[in-house]
């Protein structure tokens, strides 16, 4: 039996928090090669490389400080030193590199490995709208599974119970990512439906804007339900309208509702939203002061979907993402948020 | 064409507010008359009859203060009275009560009488476990339909925005009921499966109870939204296994997951047992000093499922029915609610 050769391409928060998971796992099972390459991006933090303060103290002390890795994961600044003889890639990049990251990897990969995207959004263009694990496999030509889940980083890395959800189109790569992902606090369900799955990820940030202008209304619990709820419905028309193949069973999965409450409690789209709607600024403004400039995925899905469903005429049947679409970007005001659901 | 007669059996919280909906909504439609006898356990408020308030300030001062009733709301004493001649009975007294109330409408309603009950909750015996709604229909012979959903009665009553979910097993009745209920501010979805939304009304609080161990641990928002998607499964495998005609999509609507989110975001199931793992105090003690004696209707719940399902040896299909009913019952730590899912 040949074994599994896992490399991990991002060092992140989330790809840190996931490299603790999957360097244990890979110490506990025999089918795993003992040695996880991880990409690290290069940088000098006080005075030291990223790289070896991560293999030598055994610890991302910038994106995830305070957390122990496994001696398992080797720390590597080459891309493609770190995907050498890989058999399994996990993808966990911010999705503004993902392109170029394929694009160095072409014709460095094993043609037979298979991949797995932790990548939420969508990546949306002119000719339309792609699901990032499509993008990976449009270059590499390679199966891509997704994880997706009520996941957020630092709760799962210090190993408070939660679930998440694989999609796999073949079966054989939903065993080996079980195998890689699945630990007693961070429970696994492997579904077939890899589209679902992922879509769930990149919309639910939308939903979760509505859900902030509905605490910045003080309009009370009822109503966030009925937004949450209405939004998972969207996700969902959304979902089966435009891929093939999507079941109505995954949106009961952890990518499906639980990611959705968790995302709409608490979460920056959320919060930035209620700030818009109690201080009147606009979104530019509090991304500036909030989040040092850092964009919301919630306020830019939100547009990529609606010029997507305007160039189908069919803004009519996602009234609940119209709505928002509208009241960020042209002045609606937020308490309109309930009409016409 | 007859026109349509409601009696109102019920003037609590959530009585008053729907007599604020119903008793604006008969005013708007020519198919109902425009009198809703609402019958009131009678009481003295301040020295005067609260029958005599409602009818002559058109506000219950006791259940719903600072809310006004339409006119077409007449509070009557004596339950007969209210029934007379009614072709729609609307339920929504505390379950204690309901089947001695079924004993005096018995031969004193219209045989053709359809009903609606919002009463929350199941009616376990030796017998085993029957639905509300079929409590009422078995006594009275008499088509009843359900509505629940994520309703705090407060909230309904100033008009925030929310859905709610009407199971009908005949079309006619979906369709008067529908009219009866929906609101701009208040949306009807009707579905045929009465099973389905009754009982998500009735389990949705063992789940809460859950939540809130979860909330007094501390462990976070994924671990939260799992329990909550756990315990969604769990009310769907209860009501799928133990009735028939039970529907998947039921659990989409708002009787389901917004009725969750909304009972596990706020509530006193979840307050008490958050307290219970905070101040290690019993239910009994902090349900006296929270509830002024009052009852959870989670705990209750959790021991009636579980008595149930141990009767037929299916405690392992429902772990966290089952750990639930032991943190609460059987002294087991909260910190094991986790483990076994």
């Amino acid at each position: 039996m040949t074994q599994e050769k896992v490399a991990l391409i991002g060092s992140g928060n989330w790809g840190s928090a996931i490299a603790k998971i999957v360097g244990s796992n890979v110490l506990q099972n025999a089918e795993f090669d003992k040695e996880v390459r991880m990409w690290v991006f290069e940088e000098m933090v006080d005075g030291r490389k990223l790289t070896e303060i991560i293999n030598n103290d055994h610890e991302n002390v910038k994106y995830l400080p305070g957390i122990k890795l496994p001696e398992s994961i080797v720390a590597v600044p080459d891309l493609l030193e770190c995907v050498r003889d890989a058999t399994t890639l996990i993808f966990v990049v911010p999705h503004q590199f993902l392109k170029g990251i394929c694009k160095s990897l072409l014709g460095n990969i094993r043609p037979d490995a298979r991949a797995i995207s932790l990548i939420k959004g969508l990546d949306a263009s002119a000719d339309g709208m792609r699901l990032f694990s499509q993008v990976i496999a449009d270059v590499l030509n390679i199966e891509v599974s997704v994880l997706s889940g009520a996941n957020i980083a630092n709760e799962v890395a210090e190993e408070m119970f939660c679930e998440s959800t694989i999609g796999s189109k073949r079966k054989e790569d939903g065993e080996v990512f079980y195998k890689l992902f699945n630990t007693p606090y961070f429970r696994i369900t492997v579904v077939e439906d890899v589209a679902g799955v992922e879509i769930c990820g990149a919309l639910k940030n939308i939903v979760a804007v509505g859900a902030g202008f509905i605490d910045g209304l003080k309009l009370g619990e009822n109503t966030k339900a009925a937004i949450m709820r209405i939004g998972l419905m969207e996700m969902k028309r959304f979902a089966c309208t435009f891929w093939s193949g999507v079941k109505e069973e995954t949106f009961y999965e952890s990518c499906g509702v639980a990611d959705l409450i968790t995302t709409c409690a608490g979460g920056r789209n959320r919060k930035v939203a209620e700030a818009h709607v109690v201080t009147g600024r606009s979104f530019d403004e509090l991304e500036r002061e909030m989040l040092n400039g850092q964009k919301l995925q919630g306020t830019l899905a939100a547009h990529e979907v609606h010029d997507y469903l305007k160039a189908k005429n069919m803004t009519a049947e996602f009234p609940l993402f119209t709505r928002i679409y509208q009241i960020v970007y042209e002045n609606t005001p937020a308490s309109s948020i309930v009409e016409g659901l």
